[in-house]
């Protein structure tokens, strides 16, 4: 295994799932040569699929190990990795940071070949078919080194992130754990229980739930075990946090029960200001870099057969078709189905697609 | 003013802020003649110049009026118009509904004139100049005739509704409040207070914040007068929940200060369980039950024509296609197109692409 520049030419990745399938996309879009490892072999087999790296062999060496593990697994799956000599350093993604350090440190770890590390992103749906290699494009990716984290292990950290299109950001482990608390593991706690609020209403009384809901319990369908174990190692912070969310709430169903309308309009004004200004210290949205695609609608009759009609012509046209979505409707006969293409084809696929008698339309 | 088949033709609006001049712009380009009014002239000069309509000089009838107001000024503008007998009916479009009408009862005004209603749909950016024409297409709008309303004053809001673009959904007030508590009102205090917690953070501290932080704490954004004057509307419902979701909160952060990481883990599995199935009954789209359907992920090769040849191969084997989603993946030469398929058919698909090559799984 050769390195030039110090920086990793193979890595390796331990956990195949949304997070590690992802790292190996991005890693194998950017020329690096990734082997992945999971104790799931199914997750393995698809994240190779979709592009990300090859099995990685048992016995075969990396420059560098990313473990994609849960926060409880970080220890011990950095025990065995370095005591088969496979990885020079290694780093993690975990949540958290303390928990997994000071377990490793315990465990006896050289903790000088390992880099802490969190790319702060995600989704709700796990499992390497969620994967995406642009997930972490713009994205922070937290460098967390200890003080023994050689410097081989925090540049091999750092250029995983940067090779992923993220951006590196310092913090020390107990930093990033306070902070993520506030920002990631709470609001979380708050989404999901929120959403159970929600259990005894009436299946129609859903159709009454607008966007507010579906953004403050989006949290709620991301995956309990992971989350058991990212709470479970922030534990203090978090509870810390949460008491505090629940003495206010409790503070402000007191005023609502028995304040005046006067007493209500300051409680709710006050502490609106003080969340109010909070949010608007967030950075500007440095988001995904909205694609320069342009949507045409066609629809879409239920009879059988329109489907592969009308994939076959497009292909034929010559047009990439770069994503979709349907736009669903019920109560009619037909359906609208949306496709995402280049700016410069919008025009030939309209124009075919009014040629060969469907009914298309360009989407502002 | 006259009236066929008894639905508006002129209908005035009272409140040109986000909502009213929302309704305003919506109706004008549907062909309704539209008359605004505002305390604050501003307003209506703002919402007219978008072609919401004209300013409603004093002494104009209309056939119908919206009164756009706060929750708390509903029965005192019902009153003024029904004693100015300016509008025939009228409708408001505020978030709670059972305390408004006991106003308006209390006050005297003609409840057989008046359908309570609400549009579910806005944005954290108020006043005129954030008004959409599309803000209601394809939302719910909850009509809540109590047992006096008119049918004509429920016909005229359900006008106003569909005019709009809007799903008209029938629910009591009372059934209205209390499902509102938990799907708006307690997602707003809880968004608020969420974003209010890390105020002590440093401001570099925000830059570790994800799009999880962003969702849960969106709605902190919005007007506190606008939302004291709800809340206050809808006062014992909200403290209930409050109270439910203050509970829910300490006993999580009970557990995590005091119990063992099998405890923990029980815990949070628990209650995201309880939050996860809730989130889960949302429909896809309002007036749609959530569909039983099966997705089944299959892996897509960049080629040219691999579309063509799926669907073909699907419409072959008599799969019939319920909806469809790419996760896309733009740096992978791969991408999943999921596709929903009837229960009872995914076995068929999954085999089917199976022994057709396709790397294929089912998603859950």
């Amino acid at each position: 295994v050769s390195q030039e520049d110090g920086l990793p030419q193979r890595v390796g990745i331990v956990g195949a799932g949304l997070i590690g399938a992802s790292v190996g996309i991005a890693l194998s879009g950017a020329g690096v040569e990734v082997l992945l490892r999971d104790t799931d072999d199914e997750q393995v087999r698809l994240a190779c699929a979709l592009g990300a790296g090859r099995p990685w062999p048992v016995g075969e060496t990396v420059d560098h190990a990313v473990l994609a593990v849960p926060p409880h697994a970080v220890a011990a799956v950095l025990l065995d990795l370095q005591k088969s000599g496979l990885a020079a350093t290694s780093s993690d993604v975990a949540s958290v940071k303390v928990t997994p350090v000071a377990e490793a440190e315990a465990l006896g770890c050289d903790l000088t070949a390992f880099c802490p590390a969190h790319p702060v992103a995600g989704r709700e749906r796990g499992g390497a078919a969620s994967a995406r290699g642009d997930l972490f494009r713009d994205r922070t990716w937290v460098l967390c080194p200890t003080p023994d984290t050689s410097p081989d292990a925090a540049g091999a950290a750092e250029f995983v992130a940067r090779t992923c299109g993220a951006v590196p950001v310092l913090a020390p482990p107990e930093q990033h754990d306070a902070a993520m608390a506030l920002l990631s593991h709470v609001p979380q706690v708050a989404s999901s229980l929120l959403a159970g609020l929600s259990s005894p209403l009436a299946d129609d009384d859903f159709q009454l739930a607008g966007q507010g809901f579906r953004d403050t319990t989006r949290l709620a369908e991301s995956d309990p075990a992971l989350w058991a174990s990212i709470l479970e190692g922030n534990r203090r912070p978090v509870a810390d946090g949460l008491d505090r969310l629940a003495i206010a709430l409790s503070a402000l169903a007191s005023v609502l029960r028995d304040g005046s309308p006067e007493a209500i309009g300051i409680a709710v004004r006050d502490s609106f200001a003080v969340g109010g200004s909070a949010r608007r210290r967030l950075p500007t949205k440095v988001g995904q870099v909205t694609p320069d695609w342009t949507w045409v609608g066609v629809v879409i009759s239920d009879e059988p057969g329109q489907l592969a009609k009308l994939f076959a012509a497009v292909g034929d046209w010559g047009v990439n078709i770069e994503d979709m979505r349907v736009e669903h409707n019920r109560d009619a006969p037909r359906g609208v189905l949306e496709l995402a293409v280049a700016g410069g084809d919008a025009p030939i696929l309209l124009g075919q697609l009014g040629a060969g008698g469907w009914t298309a339309y360009r989407r502002d």
